[in-house]
């Protein structure tokens, strides 16, 4: 394994490990008031995504997203190959987060979640999640590259609460959850409608944002 | 439409959809405590006014908002022609935030707010949220410019908290608010003075700052 | 006025506003879960002296507070004179605060508060919280002073809550917090005793402190 | 005394004052909701380590943890001399810590926590912390050295939510909890697995984290 595939399979466990980890801690300190759940969730998951992308960024780029690689390969920045290898080292980091997750919390390691997330509303909210996440990537790197990892993180932390979804706005983190019958699971047969939402997104950013970013 | 005009509108779009979002989201989850909404909207909020002036400053200035173009043209940074298609861009992004916020909870697109909001204390809150806003944006733009989308974001996440009103401080803001029935709502014949408050705080603060903020 | 006073004022009018608008604000949503409402103040007010010291630090120093123009009179950077003016600048701000945030919240412009603050335990979290932000601004100003702002921020956010006493820190805000009968008033009679602590504390840091941080 | 080693002693005391300080201030206004409590807890531990490395790093390296200084023995950047005074001096400030946070709060000085803290999900949660703290740590001083202060206290705000364990991570911190019956504490008889995890993670980090980030 290359140090480009390590930083992507580390940084993608730790940012899922961070969204599964803060959901149990979450529901289980917080009397059903779930909004302080939710707030956990996003404050954690900003800071989080700012130190992976600062620490790792100068690595492999630190998508730890395979929407995000999509949306670089479509824009020409990394070709199929290399992105194929992101691809696979994303989704190994995630899975490995939901197993060490559960054994953190002394839960069983394979699990399976119940909790169903299928309606117009939230595919428009995971798109729009998404395609904001594209923005802000493209937008930090042409006027502010050094503060990309805190845009990124603001945005994620943001979004959570903002879109109906709680922005997932990531096809490795939606596999994850299928596999984590807690807080931020999601019923594996919902799991497709939410990634296409995403890779979707991806697309239409990676075709419409150049006209908006441009010098 | 240019690309400043689209800086606007999506900024302002992103702003209003955040706004109400968050206030769906908090009234949804916190069991009735309101303090983790607001807080929830304070928090969010203030990230997404650092990312949007981030990334959108370099384009348009990212004003976001009528108040902040008429400080910016009295203060003769901007004449009336170019002031008068920031504010439709705006609007325009305002109206469509509410549509799409509202299709992604699965409400009713158009609505009407019903929240009474009138008071002296209101209006006095209002105006000094707005006046802060100002004296933010002249402060950082003369000491701390590269700082100026953070200091947005604090202020308006801080003055969220400790004005009467929970500073909506912006006219854009106030009038997509009109059309929504939920916790950020606001009832259609009460905007004008929120309005009013707002412009009128805009105007003292472009006669009063120079003198605070001259070299 | 000078522009050195009118900072003054204008920041610790702006910093005595969001401590006891953020308090009220606080007691009327969360239902009685103080811990909200202190999170309120903290989130806001740490974000509120980021803001005012950037923006007002160029023009008057943003000390806000006669502890610190204490601390900067005994470190031999400011005059007797001066440090009268900042004082009596600060006092006027932080009275006219009070009258402003009742206004605002439709409430008696004077009032006494009968919150007792009276334990030695109090009176060291007084003088921990004022110690604690005079290293802070002997750090910065030596290791990282484009940071001070945000690092005073910090300071304080946290202090609310790790002190007993909630980090009033400062005698302009002791004295002010004394005419709000509201979340975070204080007893006439034990405000004194308040505001002996911080000042013996800024006493005791500017004896200290250069032994610390020096080159 | 010299400035290095009072440099460790006041910033090991000021962190472990603040973990046990918001821990009874939260448990004491939360009424119950731990949730509050938790997340009081990592913002003001966050902001502290941002504030504490900024102005203590110049002078000690603000390590203010054995396991990291057994990471930087390890990494041979201290030598073992030094690393021993730089422990005794973080005992000294985490036990000092302890006396004037009861004697803040009006709580018996000398305290035997009950709260039991054994299981091997728990274990793992402090290994995975002090981990992802040296993790943080290599990948700042390589990547980006001056946001170092900020990234640790992302990483620990951040952790106190995901891991099981709250994120002790720091062997100081774990033996001044020893001694205080209050919502961070920990039995006596469970600290040393604690202790042993973390300084295990150390080790292990400090063998693999050079594969990871070198140039």
């Amino acid at each position: 394994m290359t140090r480009i595939h390590a930083a992507e399979l580390i940084g993608t466990l730790i940012l899922v490990m961070c969204g599964i980890g803060t959901g149990i801690m979450g529901t289980d300190l917080a009397q059903g008031n779930l909004a302080i759940a939710l707030f956990a969730n996003a404050f954690a998951t900003g800071l989080v995504l700012y130190l992976l992308i600062t620490i790792l960024g100068p690595i492999s780029g630190a998508h730890m997203n395979p929407a995000v690689t999509l949306y670089f390969l479509l824009s020409r920045e990394i070709g199929p190959a290399r992105a194929g290898g992101y691809v696979a080292a994303q989704l190994a980091g995630a899975l490995l987060a939901v197993a060490l997750t559960h054994l953190m919390f002394g839960q069983p390691v394979v699990q399976t979640a119940a909790t169903g997330r299928a309606a117009p509303g939230l595919w428009l909210g995971e798109a729009i999640a998404t395609f904001g996440l594209c923005l802000t990537i493209a937008g930090a790197r042409l006027h502010a590259p050094r503060q990309l990892p805190a845009l990124v993180g603001a945005w994620i932390a943001a979004a959570f609460w903002f879109t109906s979804s709680a922005s997932f706005a990531n096809p490795a983190v939606t596999v994850a959850r299928m596999f984590s019958d807690t807080f931020t699971g999601i019923l594996p047969a919902h799991a497709p409608a939410y990634i296409a939402a995403q890779l979707a997104a991806a697309i239409v950013a990676a075709l419409t944002l150049p006209k908006l970013f441009s010098r």
